[in-house]
């Protein structure tokens, strides 16, 4: 894809302009900040829809194709992001798959996205243009009910979450939302992040679901240094989390199902790597761990990896496996006295406070930079196993 | 079944003295306590192997049939009762029709068991002729270990928890444990309890699994007065669930699917019987109580009913269902953040406990009194629902 065509991916269907033209008319006269072009930004929106560039699913098949849409103009409270970066999630995978229920297609996955702002609506104040943002699984939701003002957007008590790609959004031309796999993104400001400068943006991209997806449960579960902490799957979810616990002061223990992995696995800092060919591989850890968490996308035998946490511990897993069920042996889980929970990302102001984590503590994802035309091997790749540990798209290639 | 066959039952192989015979000689003579016949004594032991009269299994059917065997010689650490009363609980169902496993055949299930001690093991001091005793779902373990010294002999670390029937045991003549529907039992002191002498003997049988159970879990959960309790599965164990949970204070919400219960189950006491005759049943109550229990020995949609329960909140399943197997949503644990537990029976100790939580408080379970030649009956009307909301065996019959 040349760079005309990026350009053209940002053409409203009513009217652009460059960067370099006249700054103040439309929504964003109201931003009281000067505007400073950035290296990093082409482009500037004077209104109208965006069009946007994208890899997207047509059908149940598992391959993606170009495809052009447009997004909803920017609003008030939106922002319009120029993406640089998105990465892939095995729920992508899934989703896109029909693996978790009926899916309107076209559809665009990729909930792991950043990039510069390039407008702002007019009320917006956490941003300027300029500004390096990142946006996760989630793009709205009511922010008035108790779970949003407690900065838990994720689980809005009026259901009004609005997840990145899939959900019905009738502000869209599409009629659902679109997800990173794109040129732009238009979000309301609440739900974006801001990237802090040391963290490369194609290193923080994982952090907006698989970084947030491990980090809230650890945190929940109050990790203490020295904390013998099982990780299970060890993918971009569970790499994360092993570098997060690890951060935390945790022993970390790592299982994996993949025996090529050992090395890398090695190689994150953990105590241990388990390598499950057989479920009788778990008996040594029977009670051992403080804690545990599971990332794995598939549906594997839960009980028998809680039974590893002291009793009256908890055992969190955080992957989706296809339909989202699990089995759990109910004697297991009796015998080993564990709590079982799920955990479903983490809110906006969590994000950010990971975000600062990353910043401070040094973590950062293990990445593999590709470009759009390797998408479809690379999902292949993920669902082999064979990713170390999360593929990054460079979104100019879209 | 007349008077002399149940004489005979108790005969051992080597020699059999009535109770009128002279006191004193053997293993009874190191008991210091006089021994008082009572009116429910009919036998004496003194020594051998216990020849026993019994119902079992002898294949997957779900069909008992009478059946004589015997029982090891009572040791030093053991008391032999005369059962008195023994009732169904759906694991005994379960276990002999080879829901949960491979069986050894003949075997007697039964692991809710009351009636008289009638020998006592030289050691033994906990007991005297003519107690009142119940046994429920173990009858041995090691008493060394941690849990066992901290009164979890059910989660015996040195994997010694024997259950009373159908656990291999080479002391044993059939060289496996078998269980109360049957004349006579010999256990380890240690694993009866006493019978508080306000509460009925067929009475005390259910709390003997059903009992202890439920009581366990509401215990560890800590209700509070006007908690809100939801209970799932309003049989054996549901219906003690609901008596324990008011009787601690607790509003209880009763969850059932079978419609025909619903005026038994109001008459218990509780807030409201929420008939589940669809999943949706359960929507205006998402997020409601403080604590749920659930008791259906089924595989079921756990995670959906877990989700009446407050984030962060717990959820316990005692039931266990065919290959103890359960289905779990993880997205719905997600976004519901409950814990899921399971809980197995409870300690000696904290069945001692429940027996006098019963005694002061009031709570009986409610039974229906069957004679043994209609277990196969009563079996079937468990399996269809129709127990209200225990059959009691009156093992005189047997």
């Amino acid at each position: 894809m040349d760079k005309d065509s990026i350009m053209n991916a940002l053409i409203s269907r009513r009217r652009f302009s460059k960067l370099s033209a006249t700054v103040g008319a439309g929504m964003v006269s109201a931003h009281t900040d000067p505007i400073t072009p950035t290296a990093q930004m082409k482009y500037y929106y004077t209104g109208g829809n965006v069009k946007t560039k994208a890899y997207a699913a047509f059908d149940e098949s598992g391959e993606l194709r170009p495809w052009e849409f447009e997004r909803r103009p920017v609003g008030d409270n939106d922002i319009l992001i120029e993406i640089k970066y998105a990465s892939i999630c095995h729920s992508d995978i899934h989703q896109e798959k029909g693996d978790w229920g009926k899916v309107t297609y076209p559809q665009v996955p990729g909930h792991e996205i950043v990039g510069i702002v390039i407008a702002v609506g007019k009320n917006v104040t956490k941003f300027k243009i300029g500004d390096r943002a990142g946006v996760g699984c989630m793009v709205d939701s009511c922010l008035e009910c108790d779970s949003c003002k407690n900065g838990l957007e994720q689980h809005c008590d009026n259901d009004q979450t609005l997840f990145t790609y899939g959900n019905p959004d009738n502000r869209e031309p599409t009629s659902i939302t679109q997800g990173g796999y794109s040129s732009h993104i238009v979000v309301r400001d609440h739900f974006a992040v801001h990237i802090p400068e040391n963290i490369k943006l194609q290193e923080a991209a994982p952090l907006l679901c698989a970084g947030i997806t491990t980090y809230s449960p650890l945190m929940k579960y109050k990790i203490n240094k020295g904390d013998k902490v099982g990780v299970v799957g060890i993918g971009g979810l569970g790499h994360l989390a092993v570098k997060i616990a690890i951060a935390k002061g945790a022993k970390v223990y790592a299982f994996t199902t993949t025996a090529e992995k050992e090395q890398d696995i090695r190689n994150l800092g953990v105590e241990e790597v388990i390598v499950v060919d057989d479920l009788s591989k778990l008996q040594p850890y029977k009670g051992k761990f403080d804690y545990m968490i599971a990332t794995v996308p598939e549906q594997f035998d839960a009980a028998q990896y809680a039974a590893t946490v002291k009793p009256f511990g908890y055992f969190t897993v955080v992957g989706m496996g296809k339909n989202f069920m699990l089995d759990i042996s109910n004697i297991v889980m009796s015998q080993s006295r564990v709590n079982f929970n799920a955990s479903l990302i983490g809110g906006i102001a969590e994000t950010q406070e990971l975000l600062d984590f990353c910043s401070q503590t040094g973590v950062r994802p293990q990445i593999q930079m590709i470009s759009a035309n390797q998408i479809n091997q690379a999902w292949k790749d993920v669902v082999a196993k064979k990713a170390r540990f999360r593929y990054v798209i460079d979104a100019a290639t879209i």
